[in-house]
């Protein structure tokens, strides 16, 4: 590294350190941040997980105005570990138990950069054919790994796409299902207050906020009820409908959840397709996280009834690998989702868009640019293979399911809803929601790990997610004593 | 780079090259691919730019199946050269005048480098604190340097927020003006067909997009008619507000372009503001592109009125050499921008947001998750300094405005619109539309350079971008003799 940047040095190349940054200097300064990656990785273990600093500590740090004059990039690096590092928390921690996981990978990292380094803007398959097949294609190699329907591939009717997250694909599903629903109308001419949408009251926000978006309104959105699992009862959301079109109103649109946020709950998809069936519904599948777990055959149960679902949505960012943003999303017919969202300008016109013969996928999402994402997915899929991937996913699962049983044992604590997957749900046993929080704030303050809580059945509930892509056995283990140690508090 | 590789070889780490990438793999393939940039950079002027592979040519290079076993990478990196390069269009490429740029920068790529090694998610505040506070602050920084007004300013009720596209911040704009204009009911109840809002016939195609997502209708945006230097006319916005409330709707917002997507146009804004405050209605400024400018006093004039307007956004990612994806977006107030987007269930709630001291972006945008992209644009500002940025703002308008002289000497040319700044519209004078289009087509073939062209005036024009980083009076005169040339044949 020191001999690299001497040599540049004698080449004249860096004789003003402080001018905009040429490219000798970014070779150095390059290394040297794959060198920081690299090591900060190799550490990230022994650092606190969440980040200390108060409210205002790291802009106070900063200086009030932007510089005039360049600076040296040392010297940012230098502010970088100096006021910023205090301010991350480190979700690329093996103790990173909270929320789902963001796992980023050596290849998809390596991805990013060489995405970033390329700099196109894929809007159009004309602006980089390749940003554009090379998605398409990982797409239907994803949908095939899951084992999705046939009709995801983009041989057929259907495709698929990369959003930055799953609130925007199920704002999309939502587009779809509107344009669909009312022949374009509402597009056209705006909504009207009589579309009704529906997911259970154990689904994750973003259905109502896109419900907002969409123009629906929010309390156009039905929560449907749960049964003892966290799923949604099929015979409720049957019965909600039925009383929603006996008042006037028009049921267009589900999203049934695989996998949900508090607890992990696993819908029953075709029982709710049948609904959606019959009612003429969109469905609309989310499984964020866990759609992962489908890499495998055994797991494969979690997506039984999907092959009636017009969308599907999960995310190669939580649990495949894969950096933030990467978000796939896959419709049976991609014609709703087109006629939704396409405008075609003159100044965006081009011989490649007129035959028809390609995807423009500005037509697949609500941003017109778009970032080559495909790049990062691309290396992971092939530097891992399917089977390493399966393999985490099965380590992964076994891990949480043996907490499980930890829990289950011990005389403190308890379970706090089924733990199909990856995701354990518990509390400290006839203690109320206070002690609950107060035993998450402990742990979390401890800097060994981090968890999350969900209100589950009404009741305050600690997140252990086993999702992370370092964590091991001796993290769970490690884990698992501080939790004990803490609960006898 | 290769005693570094033998030496991790001799440490055994990488003693199986098919495995996943262990941290010493990492740091020999991020040097490698740091390098790849460096030369792909310095040897991009001679590329051709815009790929010519046809339809279809990627894919079919690419197996049909994702590998189950792990992949070396270097087999990966081969394939990125053989099959993904010959799909790659340059943006990057000095010669490159089409569209708006999007530039990348190496300080920029470097902080997309850091981004994706530490890879935190920025949600909440409480899961990467400096995540949010970086940001809050560069935005603060830039809204100075851009002399925006000081309603902008965090410090305040207002405040800025970094999206990815210009499109999702006037779809975010939109939703705030709804919830403004009825007091949150369309968010909750829907919408019901009243609402309507304005920009000129000359807007970019995301201001319908939006209407058409957030259920006001592509019908309800009224496209006012431009004068003749195509900027939208206020007096035909009032009439057309007036009119739209005697049939009893309700103008609800306006959407004013600082330099138009087709010609570079420039709105009134002040004039429209007028409109707006008579009309009660929100006042969004897409200055996309433009906007840079304004780091130079003396083009500062472009956003004259903008200290009326509710919202306003522009592009890092476009002429300020900060990497895509980098929209920055401002609100006067983020009151209604939080009430339209904000949705809190238990398992985001935490300390610091019910503080109300700390800035959650997740209720400044459409998705939930987010990047941290503010250190790619603290990079850039830091790296540089206004002074350098100034500098490339000044050249590039020098340049486009010699470009536009020689246009308007030649006797086969003629300039199509006012040239305001780094845009110039031309086509050759006395011939039709087909003939320009086969001008374009000709000069794009070439590879020696990239346009594109727009419809100004109901004719088919030339788009002539002086914006990519690299571009030199030398690619400027280059690209001036290719279009002579061609404009001969």
């Amino acid at each position: 590294m020191m001999e690299r940047r001497r040599r540049s040095r004698n080449n004249g190349a860096m004789s003003d350190a402080t001018k905009p940054m040429d490219a000798d200097a970014f070779r150095d300064w390059g290394h040297q941040l794959i060198d920081w990656i690299a090591d900060y990785h190799a550490g990230i273990a022994s650092r606190p997980v969440q980040s200390t600093v108060q409210p205002g500590e790291v802009r106070a740090q900063l200086p009030p105005h932007a510089p005039e004059e360049p600076e040296p990039f040392d010297r940012i690096l230098a502010d970088f570990e100096r006021v910023v590092m205090p301010g991350i928390t480190h979700w690329q921690s093996p103790h990173w138990h909270a929320y789902f996981p963001a796992n980023a990978s050596f290849p998809s990292i390596l991805g990013e950069l060489l995405s970033a380094g390329l700099g196109v803007q894929g809007m159009l398959w004309q602006t980089s054919p390749a940003c554009t097949e090379l998605e398409t294609h990982v797409l239907d190699w994803t949908a095939e790994l899951l084992g999705l329907p046939a009709a995801f591939q983009s041989s057929g009717p259907g495709g698929g796409v990369l959003q930055d997250t799953a609130s925007s694909a199920v704002l999309c599903a939502m587009l779809a299902a509107r344009e669909r629903a009312t022949g374009g109308r509402t597009n056209r001419e705006g909504c009207d207050g009589t579309l009704v949408a529906y997911t259970s009251e154990q689904a994750h926000s973003m259905v109502e906020k896109a419900a907002g978006i969409a123009g629906i309104g929010r309390a156009h959105l039905r929560l449907i009820p749960t049964d003892n699992t966290h799923a949604m009862r099929a015979d409720a959301l049957a019965t909600q409908v039925a009383a929603d079109r006996a008042d006037g109103l028009v049921p267009f649109f589900a999203s049934a959840t695989v996998g949900t946020t508090a607890s992990n709950a696993i819908d029953p998809v075709g029982a709710i397709a049948a609904v959606c069936r019959d009612a003429g519904m969109w469905l609309h599948v989310d499984a964020a996280m866990s759609g992962t777990a489908a890499l495998c055959p055994e797991f494969r149960w979690i997506h039984a009834g999907v092959e009636h679902a017009d969308s599907y949505s999960f995310n190669p960012h939580k649990w495949m690998l894969t950096n933030f943003d990467c978000s796939a999303f896959w419709v049976a017919d991609r014609r709703w989702l087109l006629e939704a969202l396409s405008i075609l300008p003159e100044y965006l016109r081009n011989q490649a868009t007129d035959t028809g013969a390609v995807i423009d996928y500005r037509d697949w999402q609500v941003p017109l640019g778009r970032r080559f994402r495909a790049l990062k997915l691309w290396f992971v899929l092939r530097s891992y293979g399917a089977e390493a991937l399966r393999a985490m996913v099965r380590e992964h699962v076994r891990l949480a399911q043996d907490f499980a049983q930890r829990v289950e044992r011990h005389p403190l604590l308890e379970l706090a809803a089924p733990a199909p997957l990856n995701l354990v749900c518990f509390r400290l046993k006839d203690r109320d929601d206070a002690a609950n929080r107060a035993l998450l704030e402990r742990l979390n303050a401890s800097g060994a790990l981090a968890l999350s809580h969900a209100a589950v059945g009404g009741c305050y509930t600690l997140r252990f997610c086993v999702g992370q892509a370092k964590t091991t056995a001796a993290h769970v283990d490690a884990a698992w004593e501080r939790i004990v140690e803490e609960a006898q508090h």
